[in-house]
């Protein structure tokens, strides 16, 4: 039977999700509450007085950390245990900015410092002979790196540009290549394995239109290889694609674009989160807290998704990076001994930025039959600073007005006479607050996701660090592939498709 | 009590949804099965062979389509009828494009030729005067056209771009200006109200950085003003926004970027598939019985949410465009005559690009505890026609093989000795297969996505065409500008977070 089958702070909090605090009771939802209920680490606050949570939930969730070691298990990884137990692996990605105040210092930091002084090193020797990068890379190689590009761009300063090829699909590779002057292009491959079916293909497609490649993988795989790469930087088997933003993976993006400073920066802020995340007190571990948060919600009040929803243009491609370390980390349907879960563990999660989601999607949020529990990410400050007054308050203003107005109404409601004005309300949200998305903060915010991530997996016990669930589509597209190719024709459901194609 | 409910057909649903089709069991999905179970209209195929339906449920959603007389309010909806009860509307997008063969010709539609003939002369004079068009609209005003302008990104040859500014985050407009030239820029400013919070004070911004002013609007609205704007293209309260894209809202950018005969193949292919909409014979109206599986799905297999992927980077905004499309229409929980439903309304809608999502949160739809019904796109050629062949298969082929391959491992599933190995499978899928995604392509396919959810909510009897659920939120919002303003200081729990703020 799986552990947390076993644990009593499960039943409990069952018990309790019976009848959960009622936001829209008079009198329930007081400014004392939002003042109050709030936890802190590294410069960013996470107020849950809009979840349906009351102190006893807390208390009980706190004994869900001590029966689940969660916090144990969060320091072994740190300091390299075996954690990826499928793949017999330790899980460091914490090492890759471990550069700070109190190291752990196992032998994968030094390893990833001579990376990062590698890169350094690298990017003063090419100055400024690119204007463009190219990344070939799919999954972790492309949707935190890009995520974090995007997130900075106010930093550019000298005008370089990068762009990613992920997909197989021909077009993505054409449209990207169509701008670009190949002098003055570099293209780096990105792949752990060397072996990706996209980005193999995509490089092939590269290797006609650009002359400059580098490559970042594992050590020894096949485009490990100085005679077809001008640099190939590593990663290793204990950084997982979707952790892998603090390897070069995420550093060569944002340190070509912005700098190596940049890039130190966000490693330091990486870093203190992974110090908070170590934090016994939940209320100074907001990684903790949030994930035993999405477990009251996602466990016990039966919500089966989360929408995240930053009110900041800058993290627009957040919510398909959280995505990825959310759901392929902890979408599991075994235990980390194999036992088939008897529970529900990771969520669906989804989401856009306000205050544009309002204009989309809300409509459902406020009205619908589905209760969606929301994530909401907000900064005092903008990042340009070129901010206008109009009719009386900033645009900052008006964006934080209604990320703290939706907040309320989702957990107020409103009672109406015409049915079709009603809000039902009790719709539960928290928020992230932070001064400004400064390289040190985006560093804090990427490792609050990973220990989020990481906490709720300790907390079920399966195993957030493989991804099995890949593979059999891989294996059954290499057979189509197959029919294609004209090989073989031994796949007759692969077939029925396939005469479908040729009907158009 | 709601018409839904009184239904026979959703009673005999509920009974077949107790024990679904098991496309595990062997023997069960074949060949014979892909081949004969399809839709088709458009060009467009709509393979449901691997959705848990046979045909006894094909037979009953049929009988639901004649209680609820789905067909009839489609065909009432098109001949400009009030379909949007609570306002008191028709609800006509069909009329905007409704100048090709058989038309219904309704003043609307005569009023929207005459706006699409301002288009094509203002287009012509402007010439190649401007190089960026800046829209300044959210919602409906920039999802779908951005989409659209994506999605036929490979016809641009004269390299003019369009820009979106939506977000009230000042980060917004900053980034989208930075690199503009004023003299070679123009902005359209689009909101059928023209009072819109985001874009007046995006336009207020706008104002410091450009020199020609356009928009789109409502007839007489605030910014229906030659005075202020070079021209201003009209649209009615008949169109809702989401709805827009046959408009001048989604006509703009792409004639713009691409050409006024480009748009007008987009009308023509959105004009064909209103025509097939109509058909009474579900497998020549892929709209309604992509709405029928997505019915089955939701209510009776108690599926909560809908994932798109689109295997085409061309849709690379689709799913946030389809997102608002379904959720602001149908995220509702009262009829159209205002009785609370006891049914599940409007799904939450999310989606990437594949092969891409395959290398994210795929994972979790193959092995999590959330079942995951998906809707597949892919096309059986590449926009840009620059393919390359790579170990014996071109990169389209091996697009369209990974496309096939999930349908049929999320279907059947495998067993394995090792539990981590082991996929359930039973995961519902359907697969929407064209041609090649031209303008006439697209806009079949972006009116295909209208009327599906316009099926779904005449089924369910409730109004698909307000969005009263994001009225609070607005009224709240202008509650704490007021304090931000300093104008007033009567709303505590707005303050509360405040002082969270000032704190940081």
């Amino acid at each position: 039977m799986p552990a947390f089958t076993q644990y009593k702070a499960p039943k409990r909090l069952a018990e309790l999700a019976k009848d959960p605090f009622d936001l829209t009771k008079p009198g329930n939802l007081t400014p004392e509450r939002i003042a109050s209920y709030y936890g802190e680490s590294c410069g960013f606050k996470l107020l849950y007085g809009t979840e349906r949570i009351i102190e006893e939930v807390v208390d009980v969730l706190k004994e869900l950390v001590l029966e689940s070691q969660a916090l144990d298990k969060m320091r072994m990884m740190q300091q390299g245990e075996i954690m990826n137990h499928s793949e017999n692996r330790a899980v460091l990605h914490t090492a890759l900015r471990d550069f700070f105040e109190n190291p752990i210092n196992t032998k994968a930091s030094q390893k990833a410092k001579k990376e990062t002084e590698k890169l350094r090193i690298f990017l003063k020797k090419i100055g400024d002979r690119f204007t463009d990068l190219v990344i070939i890379g799919i999954g972790g190689s492309q949707l935190g790196p890009k995520a974090n590009y995007v997130a900075l761009q106010h930093l550019n300063k000298n005008n370089k540009r990068v762009h990613y090829i992920s997909n197989v699909d021909p077009d993505n590779a054409a449209s990207v290549f169509r701008d670009l002057d190949p002098k003055k292009t570099l293209v780096a491959v990105v792949s752990k394995s060397g072996t990706t079916l996209e980005t193999t293909t995509n490089e092939c497609i590269a290797r006609s239109h650009a002359e400059h490649f580098i490559s970042v993988t594992g050590e020894g795989s096949p485009i490990d290889d100085k005679n077809r790469y001008l640099e190939c930087f590593h990663i290793w088997d204990w950084v997982g694609g979707r952790f892998s933003l603090s390897s070069m993976v995420g550093g060569l993006p944002i340190a070509f674009a912005y700098g190596f400073d940049t890039f130190w920066e966000f490693l330091r802020g990486a870093n203190a989160m992974d110090k908070a995340a170590l934090n016994e007190d939940i209320h100074q571990n907001i990684p903790l807290l949030a994930s035993l948060i999405a477990i009251w919600n996602h466990n016990f009040l039966k919500y089966p998704t989360q929408v995240l929803v930053p009110y900041s243009q800058a993290l627009a491609c957040y919510p398909a990076h959280v995505q990825q370390v959310e759901m392929e980390s902890n979408g599991k349907r075994v235990d980390r001994y194999g036992n088939s879960v008897d529970f529900q563990t990771g969520q669906i999660v989804w989401g856009e930025c306000g205050t544009n989601a309002q204009h989309s999607f809300f409509q459902l949020i406020h009205q619908g039959t589905e209760v969606v529990p929301l994530e909401l990410i907000g900064f005092k400050e903008s990042r340009y600073q070129a901010d206008l007054e109009c009719d009386g308050t900033t645009s900052q203003q008006k964006l934080l007005s209604n990320l703290f107005a939706q907040a309320l109404a989702l957990a107020t409601g409103k009672m109406d006479d015409n049915p079709n004005k009603v809000f039902p309300g009790n719709r539960p949200s928290h928020m992230i607050l932070g001064k400004c998305l400064i390289p040190y903060a985006l560093g804090a915010l990427s490792s609050f996701f990973e220990h989020k991530v990481a906490f709720q997996g300790f907390i079920w016990d399966i195993n957030s660090f493989d991804q099995e669930g890949v593979q059999l589509g891989k294996v059954l597209a290499n057979k189509i592939l197959k029919l294609f190719a004209g090989k073989e024709n031994d796949y007759p459901l692969g077939d029925a498709f396939l005469k479908h194609l040729e009907m158009l």
